[in-house]
This record gives C-alpha cells, sequence and structure tokens, in this order.
C-alpha cells in the first residue's frame, strides 16, 4: 500500500439525512425511557437489517448477504476487481442499549459511499459497506459473531452449543432461518480481496469529552482476562464470633478489591501498556445481616493494549489473592473466564486519518480502544482502522448513550475522506 | 435476694429422657439435611407447643398459657404466693434452623422442674417453666415476641403492621387465631409476681468449644446498631474507563469494609467494651463483570455489651464512610436500620450458678451473649440470668447446629440446681 496524496474532495455528506437515517434505525426496538433492545437475530434486528438493506437499495449499492447474516452494499470501483475497502459496524445492540453503538458506524459509511457515488467521486477500488451480525455478547454469550466467521476466526461447530437465557440454542436459531452448519463454512473472506477496513464507532469512554477532541484515531484494540477469584472463609454468627476467630471471605474480598484498583492505577501512569481493571460483580454467601460472609466470588476483568501489561496485572492479582487467602487461614480459588489478545490496528491507515484531519484543521487524540469491536476481528485478515467519535460522560450500554449530531456528521465526513485516498492509493 | 447456701440436692437429671423430649421437638417441621423450620405461628410451631403442653401436663404442671401464646407450667413451691422463678426459652426456630436454638431452654427447663418434683426436692417458691412464642424474628422481622409482650416493652398495637414474607399481617394471623389487640395489652407480668428468670441456651458461637469449656456464664446480652451504607459513584464501561476517572462505588467499599474489621479488632483486645462488626450483606449495580459498579449498599451490624464502646464504633465507622466517600468524590448516604442496647444480666444470680460450678468442679467461662435471648426482655421485669452450653463450631441458624448430648444435660442439671437455690433463697 502507498499512499499517493490526492486532493479533499469537495464533497460533503449529509448530516441531515444521515441522522434521519440513524433515528429510523433506532426506532427499531425502542422501548421504554428510549432504550434500545435489539439483540442478535431477534424480530426487532432482522428488521433493522431489512431497513439497511432498502436504504443500500435506494443508495444504489449491489447488494450481498452472506449465510450468516452479515451485509454488504458495494460501489463498484473503476478497478472492480481489485481488494475493496470495507467499512461498517454493528446494529445488534445489548439489552436496554442506546442508538448509536454499532449503527454510527454503519449509517456512517452509508453516508460516506453514497456521498462519493451521488458525487462521482472517481474511485479505483471498490467501496463496500458492511453490517455485521450479532456483535454484541449480550444474547448467545459471543461477540463479534458475524466478524469473526468472515475473519475465519471462528469455526462453526464452535458456535453449537451457544445458548441463550431462555433457553433457546443458537443452532436451533440458525435451522429456523434455514442456516446449515455447512453454510457457514464459506464465509470466510479471502484477504486477497480485501485492501482495507475501516470502522467508526462512538468511543464508549470519557476521553474524548475530557480532553475535548472531536475525534479519536485508533492504535490497537485492548483485550480482557476475565477470572473468577472464589474466597471460601466461614459463615458465622455476627454476634457471637469473636473478630479474632472469623473466617471473613468479604473483608478478604475488600483487600483484593483494592488491590486491583492499586495495581492498576500504576500501571495506568505508564505511557505504554496502560492497563484497566475492574472488579465488577461480587457474590456474598451467606449475604445477611446477622452473619459473617462465608463465601465470595468476584468477577474481574483486567484490560490492556499490551498483552504483555495485562498479562502482568492478571499474575499480581492472582498471586495477591494467595497471600489473602493465606494470611486469613481460607481458601481461594481462581477460575479462568477468557483470556483474549490485545489486538495493533494499522499504522498507515491511522496515517491517512491524521494527514487528513492536519490538513483540515481537526483536533484528534491517538487512543486505544478498551473496548472490543469487529474491527478486531477484520484486523486478522486486512489492515483494519477505527475512527472514534466523543460518547457523552463515556456513557455507552444504556439509553443514556449519546453524541452530538455535529460530531457523528464529522465522523462519517472524516471516514468518507480516509476511504476515498485508501480506495485510490 | 439474699444467698442461703444450700446442700447441692442428690437428684439428678434424667439425660435420656431430655434427650428424647428435645428430639420429639426437633422432628417437628424437619425437612431436607435435617433442616428445622418451625416459624412462630406456622402450623408445625404451633404442633411443638401441643407437645410441650402434652409434655408438662405428663410432668403434673399447671398450665397457663397467655392471649399471644406463650406457655407456663408451673409447680407450685411451698409458699405458692411469693414470687415464681421462671425458666425457658422458645420452641419456634428460623427458616432452615437447627434443632436445639430455643428447644434446649425449654425442654431443660421442664426436665429439671420434673427432676424436682418427682425427687420432692422442698422449694419455697413456685417454679415455671415458660416457651415464649415468637423469639425469632424470620417470619414478621420482629424477635423476641412473646418475651416483649410479658415484659411490657411492646405495646400490641405496634404489631399490626408487621407483614411476612408472604404478605400476611401479623394483625390478620393473630385474628385467625381469635387473638385481638385488647387480648394483649393484659400479658405483662407484674414484677412482683417474679423473683428471677434463668434461660439456658446454646452460645451459638465458638468461644466455649475453642476455650473448651462445658458452661457459659451470660454477664450481658450485646445489642447491635444496624444500618446501610449506600455509596454512588458511577457505572462505566469496565474496558474504556481510565483509573483516574472512575468513581468505583465498589472500591469505596472495600475500604470501608476493611476498616469495619480494623476498628473492631481494636475493640475486640480490650477487657470491656468488646465490639464485633461484621458487613454481611452488599448489593452492586449494575452487578456485571464488564461495568464499573456504580452504587453499592451495604449493610453494617456492630455490637457489643456495652452502649458506649457499640456507639463510639459506629459513630467511627460512619465517619469513614463519608471520609471516603468525599476522598472518592462520591455520595454517600447512611441508613439507620435499628438501634438497641445492651442488656446487663444479673451478677448475683450468675454467682450461685458460679458457686455451684465451683462446687461441682464445673470448668465455665464467664462471657458476654453476643446474639439476642428472650432473657433481655425479661431482665427489664426481674433478675435474669443465663447458662450457655458449647455450640459445636459455633454453628447455629443451620441444620449442623449441634451440641453434645452430656452438655445439654450439664446444662439442664446446673439449671435445676441454680433454680433450687434461687427458689429456697
Amino acid at each position: 500500500m502507498t499512499l499517493i496524496p490526492t486532493a479533499s474532495p469537495r464533497a460533503n455528506i449529509n448530516q441531515r439525512r444521515l441522522m434521519r437515517d440513524l433515528n429510523a434505525i433506532g426506532r427499531i426496538g425502542i422501548g421504554d425511557h428510549g432504550a434500545v433492545t435489539r439483540l442478535v437475530f431477534s424480530i426487532k434486528e432482522l428488521r433493522s437489517r431489512q431497513l439497511l438493506i432498502h436504504l443500500m437499495r435506494q443508495a444504489g449499492l449491489k447488494i450481498h448477504i452472506d449465510a450468516i447474516g452479515n451485509i454488504f452494499g458495494r460501489l463498484d470501483g473503476r478497478e472492480p476487481k481489485a481488494p475493496a475497502v470495507l467499512s461498517g459496524s454493528h446494529l445488534d445492540t445489548v439489552i436496554h442499549g442506546g442508538k448509536y453503538d454499532g449503527p454510527v458506524g454503519v449509517i456512517g459509511a452509508l453516508e460516506a459511499v453514497r456521498t462519493i457515488n451521488e458525487n462521482k467521486i472517481p474511485i479505483s477500488s471498490s467501496l463496500e459497506v458492511v453490517c455485521f451480525i450479532g456483535e454484541e455478547s449480550s444474547r448467545f454469550g459471543f461477540s463479534t459473531l458475524g466478524s469473526s466467521l468472515v475473519a475465519g476466526e471462528v469455526h462453526p461447530k464452535d458456535l453449537t452449543n451457544a445458548v441463550d437465557p431462555q433457553g433457546t440454542k443458537l443452532e436451533h436459531v440458525l435451522a429456523s432461518l434455514g442456516i446449515t452448519r455447512r453454510n457457514l463454512t464459506s464465509l470466510k473472506r479471502a484477504p486477497k480481496g480485501l485492501k482495507a477496513y475501516l470502522e467508526l464507532h462512538i468511543e464508549q469512554g470519557p476521553i474524548l469529552e475530557a480532553k475535548k477532541k472531536r475525534i479519536g484515531l485508533v492504535t490497537s484494540i485492548a483485550a480482557p482476562s476475565r477470572f473468577k477469584v472464589v474466597f471460601s472463609g466461614r459463615a458465622d454468627h455476627s454476634g457471637t464470633t469473636p473478630m479474632e476467630m472469623r473466617r471473613d471471605a468479604l473483608v478478604a474480598s475488600a483487600q483484593l478489591i483494592e488491590y486491583v484498583e492499586k495495581v492498576c492505577r500504576k500501571f495506568s501512569s505508564m505511557e505504554k501498556g496502560r492497563v484497566v481493571g475492574t472488579v465488577g460483580a461480587m457474590k456474598i454467601e451467606p449475604g445477611v445481616i446477622n452473619a459473617v460472609p462465608g463465601k465470595t466470588e468476584l468477577s474481574i476483568d483486567i484490560r490492556s493494549t499490551t498483552a504483555r501489561s495485562k498479562d502482568r496485572v492478571a499474575r499480581m492479582v492472582k498471586r495477591r489473592a494467595q497471600e489473602i487467602a493465606s494470611a486469613r487461614a481460607i481458601g481461594v480459588e481462581i477460575l479462568p473466564i477468557r483470556e483474549e489478545d490485545p489486538v495493533p490496528l494499522d499504522k498507515r491507515l491511522l496515517r491517512v486519518t491524521q494527514e487528513i484531519c492536519d490538513q483540515k484543521g481537526i483536533e484528534y487524540e491517538i487512543m486505544p480502544s478498551g473496548a472490543g469491536h469487529d474491527a478486531m476481528q477484520m484486523a486478522k485478515i486486512t489492515p483494519a482502522g477505527m475512527i472514534f467519535i466523543p460518547s457523552m460522560r463515556g456513557i455507552s450500554h444504556n439509553p443514556l448513550e449519546w453524541t452530538d449530531p455535529e460530531d457523528i456528521g464529522l465522523g462519517s465526513q472524516l471516514l468518507m475522506e480516509t476511504m476515498i485516498r485508501v480506495a485510490n492509493e
């Protein structure tokens, strides 16, 4: 990929149209307090994909839907056989989510491509708007479903055991949609057919807002180490058991919770390998006011953009759990949940977007992504980049999720200009 | 009350009969894993009281049942009009409790009185075996119901709002048993009709077992300060929110949990005013692995046998909660649940039992009670004393609750000898 600087195209995306379509998607699955729920393969989610197909058709794109339901809308370039530039995100949501996590990237890419089409901006490579299915893990506990299949990162047989909270098997849902396991084996896109993948997304964090930047250029996607720590002490009567005879699992947990914060704060001040760590959930048994807690189960999430820092901190936390348990003469067990590797994004794609920002005088922040995205799967088969726009107060997965329409428009405009440059490189 | 030393009576309680009756009571309401459930005013609890009435009648006692269902079985002394010596406890249990918390004191007193009767041991004052209704708070959230009414410590109208978890009002339960509020106003026993109240009970704590003592002589009954601390931070994405931008309510809670232990350990080393403090329950919101906890609610129980120490520690914990919240720029609210005063038991009654132990060579521990008992109500109208016997591993309110039959027998024997001495003083 050689960077051939081109003049910035004159075309501007239509922010009003972009917001209209984004709001149309956002009304599908809307409930109380503006909460949006479009779980993967639900009727609501199917309706949002149908609306997208309609919008792609209106925009004059050639539509391809693969066996799992990923949607590709293509605008042919002057060299239709050259590798294509893809951009998109997802339309499914968590339970009671917001309207921007996902759709901003799909409709933002659609707006970019239809603006290019309308303005007859010359492009060498073809452009594709993509909507990946099932990016959120809320229904089947399986995230980035569609992009994992496209990247060849998951084997269809790994999906067969997934079950939703109602007890419905993913396999049966697929069967009811006429999708067999055999259909799914050919979803992987050949890397040679792809030039780049770009994803516009809300930050889902507070950094851009705090730094008063409207654009984030993403260097890498952090990955979590997730595990549970189970402390087994002894449940005792809260009135009759002297302090020195207790085996209180909750006080042990409190020490570990404080340690997670302390060690991550230490690592967060380092330029590289910034780490965040969270104890988000805890079960307490018996969990009544008049009993010393006998057993606790802590759910811990440690993330970093470098595997080395993440693994180091996870090891330190596990070691500390052992030390606390042994000092208190209680039991401890560590149960792994998930280990993933951070994904670096493409440096040259970042530089293209950065140059456009510099030329246009847009202030940006170069930053990692703490959350996972379809881009982390696509990065395995093609150079991938991400553009972030601010999230009000960092809120997401929540009906209060909000991004200024001006920022959504700016993100789509920047995405368009990046796609044009990359397609014409 | 003047102490007139008398020779120890020759009579010995019948341990086999005592255990037989205790086991007969224990089979009423027994379920899986030997768990016993006899909630106040349930059919099971009514059956246990009927069996007790039968046993009292067999023992030749005169039976009186008051309006709420407290049962008194009386053996007249040579001076029937002199103040009576009462001894007993309760037959109701928690949900999935054991068979000794309560019944040991009722059947232990019955065994003592019937042994006195059979052996024609001369007694001046009358003796009464008592079964108080509703000592456990498990059904209506109201503990020591029967003894509170007998002590005149609760006004019947205070009971009308009590509701059980199924939504049944205590008032309606009473009405269905033909009990009106008016019936309940005359339950208070006149202090001049009472000489003393003695209660045999399992320790429900680990001290006697740890110190290898078979008898505990109780100096006072601790009382709790119970309150909730609610920390209000901000729920954030666990991957995208830098450590320094978090308002994590759980880490704040962890600091407070550790502080409760620390300050109580400090006070537990003092001879007087020993304090125990427990965070037994906590709610966490949203309580998922990928979100920084935004809100927590801790249930805190601080107990001591001196009001001064208890109140001081409770104040320190509340102050610390404020400090933690203010250092973390999060909100905090303190919600009172219950404030009670510790109850000192009668020193002279303790000395009577202590002398008997010394004469018989029984090793005893002089100790406070961390748990509440009917004795704390009775202490308000008459000199009250308690005899503890060991609880295996301190376990109670649990099917694993266990006390050696030899210790139960010894407790009943010591109770009998104390009753004889006090009745003849």
